[in-house]
């Protein structure tokens, strides 16, 4: 593709960079940022800047704040004893978005994934345990994705704080609300009916 | 949507303002920033500040360019007494992709739309008709959409253009190459069928 002006050229090459966003698409939002008028483009680019420069993470939890602490770690009225691990905001946003979580969260910044390089190092694996071994954690909730890498990271955090006899749970897995148990999958469907749980009990907050 | 930080909220409806980028997609665009060095995000801040503050557009055709003449308008090995009407940069670049074509261009800017209200005066019609009125143009070619807005602006710059009796062609309609007839709709169909052309003559490019 021939571009008409370097100037273009660079802004759909930088917007074709990003995930998910083809050549024809980046093309499509330089130029719609060329019929918006100037504040617009130095407004998106303000923002973008500022975010990447001035980001702040939660120095109990890691995850994206403004402050010192998050507005979760920093609520008196969570409860500190309980800490759920999550690979990354957006997972802390869709928890919080449920309203059945009260405890606090620990962000690991990603998963163990070897394919990807990703080795317990690089997460923040070690200030959880440092956090638990302070001795307040009453429970720690492995919600990770429920995938080998999810588990792997689930395993590798269970080993890591066996040492301290905390109570160490996971997100239950089973069949989608609003599912046909015809088009289950057969892992989630068998894990399903492994964990049942006595009607009436495992519903009460539904 | 509770966003943890002000910086990541503000972020995140900048990049859902653009067009086809939902909210979803957008956090996961402002995360993807913060995962790349800060070097990354000031690059892409520069690359589009610049192109809508230092963008120029070519002083004969109106489509985007670096200097004061586009890379085509400057051209001396182009026929310009061929002028094919466009609506965007976009077409223009579609255009040059297909290598049939040795005129130069005239961009338009947009086509006449009631419903967006885009009128005759928001688009560059008048200085198509000075160029036209110059006397150096044999033929202009209207490649816009073909569509409703499509036709009304043709059938307006035809009407414009009827003082100068220059020769007004427009692109050919019909069952897109590699289509089955079976599927092709039946407006197009029957205008294929209407504008047929003698074998061996409108296939000589092919």
């Amino acid at each position: 593709m021939k571009y008409p002006s370097h100037l273009l050229e660079n802004a759909v090459n930088e917007f074709a960079s990003l995930p998910g966003i083809g050549r024809k698409t980046a093309l499509r939002l330089a130029l719609y940022m060329l019929r918006r008028d100037v504040e617009y483009t130095e407004q998106f680019a303000a923002a973008l800047t500022a975010l990447r420069r001035d980001v702040k993470y939660c120095r109990l939890c890691h995850n994206i704040c403004d402050d010192e602490l998050c507005p979760i770690c920093a609520n008196p009225s969570r409860d500190h004893s309980m800490v759920c691990v999550v690979e990354n905001v957006k997972e802390v946003m869709a928890i919080e978005n449920t309203g059945q979580f009260r405890g606090v969260y620990h962000v690991l910044g990603g998963i163990i994934s070897p394919m990807e390089g990703i080795g317990p190092a690089d997460l923040e694996i070690d200030s959880l345990v440092e956090r638990v071994s302070e001795g307040n954690v009453k429970e720690v909730l492995l919600a990770l994705s429920t995938t080998m890498e999810g588990d792997t990271t689930n395993f590798f955090i269970y080993r890591k704080l066996a040492p301290y006899h905390v109570k160490v749970t996971v997100i239950a897995r089973g069949v989608s609300i609003g599912d046909e148990i015809e088009y289950a999958d057969e892992v989630t469907l068998g894990r399903s009916i492994v964990n049942r749980v006595e009607f009436g009990d495992g519903m009460k907050n539904f």
